[in-house]
């Protein structure tokens, strides 16, 4: 149903708002703020306040680029995370998959996408510097490229070879247990634990 | 996926916020607030602004209790509006729905509700005094309800019958084109429209 007969401006304000967030139609929207409205004023300002302070105070590691609340996220400050070990992934919320594994002991590295002409994106849109000088400060031995099966972590796992290849360095991918097309997102624990464990070198497939 | 290990308090209060909205599963929070977080500064505090301000300063119409930014809302304060006919709604976005139908010109009254015993909303959870000294007022000729058609939506017209039967004012309630069972919020404007049209008296069916 068509609905646009808004009996307020601050309602419809908020509708706006919510119906702005992927996935959320203006009905969904509706539905959420007039819950919010049926809440006592400290719960919505609570909701308002945590959104602010997240987008005002947040920080990314200096180290991985991951979100964090210190200059160092607690994974990179952590002397029991095997440092010789880089795992490359696209997101945030990647880390939080693979920790969730339980599989894997080493360092992240957060790109902050892929490549992706289609959209846009090219190498200079990602944290590729970053990653650069993270891998030729020397303690890094092996780097995992934990990047989605699709065409586009396949093109930035081709980039990043040839940017990182001529470092002393193993160069892994995680193994295709995840099946081609699918987001990283969308991958079980249990499927992400084996291909972590199974990563194959890069060498053999690329070598010119 | 469950995914417990966020790298930010920050980030996890934001989620833990999203995640308390109905339908808003945890996954679907942090994609939410992930997108925020890429999204410009000002944005994230209009969002956050429009959601404060609006339960800061929203108001209810006197008259028939639907949100307003004046005391009175636009509806009940039109001239063109016929006052005699008084159509008696469950919430806010019932009068959005029935106003888009396009085939009502007479005013409202949001109860807020519906009488429901399981959840523990009795009628002194209602606007159902509001709604009798409204009626008392005398400028009412026929009171409409479109309410649901499910238990809860019957067993407050049958409430709500007795306690008005004694005006002098005719009870119609809008024709079940709408499907027994089904929530007055998911009926599209056609069938809505011709139930609003095809309103039924009350008083064969109650007499006793």
């Amino acid at each position: 149903m068509h609905i646009h007969n808004y009996p307020s401006k601050l309602l419809e304000n908020a509708v706006d708002e919510f119906a702005k967030l992927p996935g959320i139609g203006r009905k969904t929207a509706l539905r959420l703020v007039l819950h919010l409205l049926k809440q006592p004023t400290n719960e919505v300002e609570s909701f308002s306040d945590a959104l602010k302070e997240l987008k005002q105070n947040v920080k990314y590691c200096k180290e991985c680029m991951n979100i964090s609340d210190t200059e160092i996220c607690s994974i990179c400050a952590n002397p029991r995370r095997d440092s010789s070990l880089l795992c490359i992934v696209e997101n945030i919320k990647d880390v939080m998959s693979l920790e969730s594994t339980n599989q894997y002991n080493g360092l992240y590295f957060v790109l902050g996408g892929l490549i992706n002409p289609m959209n846009g994106i090219g190498p200079a849109d990602l944290n590729i510097e970053g990653l650069i000088n993270k891998i030729a400060q020397g303690s890094v031995k092996e780097v995992i490229m934990a990047l989605s099966a699709t065409m586009e972590g396949d093109t930035t796992i081709f980039y990043l070879y040839k940017k990182i290849k001529n470092f002393d360095i193993e160069i892994t991918a995680i193994a295709r247990g995840v099946a081609i097309g699918d987001d990283l997102e969308y991958t079980d624990e249990i499927t992400l634990g084996r291909a972590l464990l199974n990563r194959t070198k890069l060498e053999a497939s690329f070598a010119t």
